[in-house]
C-alpha cells in the first residue's frame, strides 16, 4: 500500500454493513435506498439495453445526457452550462470528486475540507498528493467558526470542497455561510468543488449552489449524482459542471481513470433529468415523511435528535441514553439490538468532536424504518 | 491541469472517433465491437435490473461475480484465487490498472512499460507520481531486446506492466519472453501487473498468464475485462486477481476512486464467466474469421500486413502505399476515403518507432469490414 493511502483502511460503511449482514440487522447505516427508483427510468434502461446501447460512449458522456444535465441545472438552479464543453459524466460522484482533485491539485497544494467529511474526500486529497486543511462543523447546528475558515486559506490553498446539503450532518449551508466561502475564494483565487448529491433533498431553508454567487461560476466544479437523485445508486452515474477550461482538465483525468461508464444507464438518466417538476417535489415530500418518521421514533427511544435540514441522514446525540462512545455503541448495536448505524466520529479527524453522535439513514421503506425503530425500543 | 497530467491531452481514440463521426467514416479505429454481446448475458442484465439489483454493491463486487471470476481463472489458466480476499471488480480494466498503480506506487518509483503502450498506462503511472521506464517492441514481430529489458530494472523499479495479448501490436508474448520477465521480477523483487483483457483472443500460439510462472502468483496483479470478453464494453466491468495482501491495497484505493460499479451488470456477468467452453471457443473462432477477412483485404489494398497473433487489432506498414507518416495518413483517411484507423506512433514515446504503422480494429461486423475494405480500395 502506497504511503499516501496509509491510514485509509476499510470505509466505515463496509464495516457496518458487514456487521448488519452478519447479524441480520436492519441497516440504517450505509446510505443507499432499499427501494427502487422510478419505473420510467428503469424501463428506459431496459429499452437502452435492448436497443444496442451497450458499448463505450464518449468519455464525457452521451450528448443527450450532457444536454439533460445542463437543462436541469438551468431549470432548478438558473445556472447555464454548455453541454458540449462544460458537462462530464463519471462512474458516480465519487469518481467525479476523485478525478477533480487529481486533475486540479499539484503535489503540496492545500485543499480545505469541512469536518465531519464524507470519507472519500480525505483519501482523494491524499491520493492527489495534496494536503487537507480542516474546518470543523460543531454543535447542534454544525456551524463553523468564520475565523477558523479564514485562517484555513493560505497561499498554498488550491481548492475548497463544500458539501451542501451535508453528509453526515444533514446541515444545509446558509446563504451567509456560502457568501463568506465565496468571498474568501475570490480573495485568495481559490477553486470551489461542490458536492451537491442531495440537492433535491432539502426540508428546511433552500439549496443554494455556491456556483450561483457572484464570481463563483468561473471557479467552481459542481458535482452531483443521478444515482442519488433517482435512487439507482448501483448504476454509478454522476457528473460535473464546470467552466470549459476546467472541464478540459477534468476530462483529461477522467479519460484515464475509467474512460466512461454505464452507456445504457446514461440513456435512462436522460429521462430522469427531464422528468417534470412533480417528480422532484414528490421525491422531496417522500423523504420528508421518512425523515419525520425516523426522527420522531428516535426521539421516542430517548435520543436527542438533531433534525436534519437536508440529505437522507439524521444525527442523534447518544448521551441521553447513557452512551458516550459512538464506535462502542455502533459495534454493539447490530448484534444486541439488530440495527446498524454509523458512528459520526469516523468522519472527524479528532474523534472527540463527534464521539457522542450517531448517524441514521432514512432512505429506507416505512416497513424497514418501523422495524428498526421497534427494535431500538430495547435501548430504553 | 495538474503538472502530472501535462502532455496527456485527449486520447487518440477520441480524436479519431470524432473524425469518423464528422465524416461518416467506417470506424476501424477505436476498439469496441459494433455488434452486441450474447443474448443470455443481456437477458440476465434485464432480469437483474427488473428484480431489484440496482443499489451499491460491495466495493469488491458481488460475491457471485467474485466466485465466477475465480472459477474462470481456474478453468482456463489453472490459477487459484480466493474469491473473498483475492478478486476485486472495478469500473472496467481501465480503473483496475489505474487503482493498482495508485495503490502500489510511491512517488518516485519506477514502472516498466513496453512501448507501444495502451495510452492509459503512461497517464496512470504519471498520476501515481511514478516514472515510466520504457522497453521498445520493434520490427515486424514486435520483439524486445533482452538487454534493454534487463537494463530497465533498477533499485527503484516497483512494477512492470505486461499486456498480453498486446494492444496495439497484436503480439502474444512467448513463453521465453515471459520467463525472462518473471526471472527479472524475482531477482529484483518487482511486482507484475498483467493486462489480459484479450486473454480469449489468441489465434497463434497460446495465452500464457505470467502469474502462472514459478514465483509469480505471489507478486502479480492479473487484470482483465468482462466488457471485452463478453462484448459489452459500455458496461465497464473489469477485475483484478491478486494475492490477499496486495488485494487489500487495491481495494483500499478502489473504494475511494469509484467505490463499486454496475450492480445489475455484475449479476449478468456471472453468467458470462460461467458460460460453457463452447462460448469461448466460438468467440475466438468468430474473431479469427474477422481477422482473416480484414488482413486479406488490407493486403489486397497493398499494405504490408503484420498479421496479429492475438487481440482484435491488426497492424499494417503503410510505406508500400507511398505514405510514411501515420498521423498524416490517419487524419486524411476519414475525410478522403471514409474510413477511420489509429496511428500507431501515438503509442510510442518516440514517434519514429511507429510512424510507418497504422492500427485497424476488426471487432466489427462483416458488413462493416467489407464496406471499410471496399472504400480502402480507393487507396490503390
Ligand atoms: C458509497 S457507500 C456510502 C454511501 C453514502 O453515501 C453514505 O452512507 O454516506
Ligand atoms: C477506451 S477507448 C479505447 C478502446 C481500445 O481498447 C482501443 O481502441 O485500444
Amino acid at each position: 500500500l502506497a504511503s499516501r493511502l496509509q491510514g485509509f483502511g476499510t470505509t466505515i460503511f463496509a464495516e457496518m454493513t458487514g456487521l448488519a449482514i452478519e447479524h441480520g440487522a436492519v441497516n440504517l447505516g450505509q446510505g443507499f435506498p432499499d427501494f427502487e427508483g422510478p419505473d420510467f427510468i428503469k424501463q428506459a434502461a431496459i429499452e437502452a439495453l435492448s436497443s444496442g446501447h451497450n458499448q463505450y460512449c464518449r468519455t464525457q458522456g452521451i450528448p443527450e445526457l450532457n444536454r439533460a444535465i445542463a437543462e436541469h441545472q438551468q431549470r432548478f438552479w438558473a445556472l447555464d452550462y454548455d453541454p458540449d464543453t462544460e458537462v462530464t459524466v463519471y462512474a458516480g460522484a465519487t469518481e467525479a470528486i476523485y478525478a477533480t482533485l487529481a486533475a486540479l491539485c499539484e503535489v503540496g497544494d492545500e485543499v480545505i475540507l469541512f469536518e465531519p467529511y464524507y470519507d472519500s474526500y480525505r483519501a482523494s486529497v491524499a491520493m492527489a498528493g495534496a494536503h487537507e486543511k480542516l474546518v470543523t462543523l460543531r454543535g447542534p447546528d454544525f456551524s463553523f467558526d468564520p475565523e477558523q475558515l479564514r485562517a484555513a486559506f493560505t497561499p498554498k490553498t488550491r481548492a475548497i470542497l463544500v458539501n451542501t446539503p451535508h453528509n453526515p450532518s444533514g446541515k444545509v449551508y446558509s446563504r451567509v455561510e456560502l457568501e463568506l466561502i465565496a468571498q474568501l475564494c475570490r480573495e485568495h483565487d481559490v477553486l470551489a468543488i461542490t458536492d451537491e448529491v442531495y440537492e433535491h433533498l432539502v426540508f428546511e431553508g433552500e439549496h443554494i449552489p455556491l456556483a450561483g454567487l457572484p464570481g463563483m461560476r468561473e471557479r467552481t466544479v459542481v458535482i452531483s449524482s443521478a444515482g442519488k437523485t433517482f435512487s439507482f445508486t448501483g448504476w454509478k452515474i454522476g457528473h460535473s459542471c464546470a467552466p470549459a477550461p476546467i472541464t478540459r482538465a477534468l476530462r483529461s483525468a477522467h479519460q484515464f481513470i475509467t474512460f466512461c461508464n454505464g452507456t445504457p444507464f446514461q440513456h435512462a438518466m436522460v429521462h430522469g433529468y427531464r422528468a417534470p417538476d412533480a417528480y422532484f417535489e414528490q421525491f422531496e415530500a417522500e423523504y420528508r415523511a421518512r425523515r419525520d418518521k425516523l426522527c420522531e421514533g428516535l426521539a421516542d427511544v430517548g435520543f436527542e435528535v438533531l433534525t436534519p435540514a437536508g440529505t437522507y441522514f439524521a444525527q442523534t446525540d447518544i448521551r441521553p441514553l447513557g452512551w458516550d462512545d459512538d464506535f462502542e455503541f455502533c459495534r454493539m448495536l447490530p448484534e444486541k439490538i439488530g440495527v446498524a448505524a454509523i458512528p459520526t466520529s469516523a468522519f472527524y479527524s479528532q474523534r472527540e468532536a463527534g464521539k457522542h453522535l450517531v448517524r441514521w439513514a432514512f432512505c429506507k421503506t416505512d416497513a424497514v424504518l418501523d422495524e428498526g425503530l421497534a427494535r431500538l425500543q430495547k435501548l430504553r
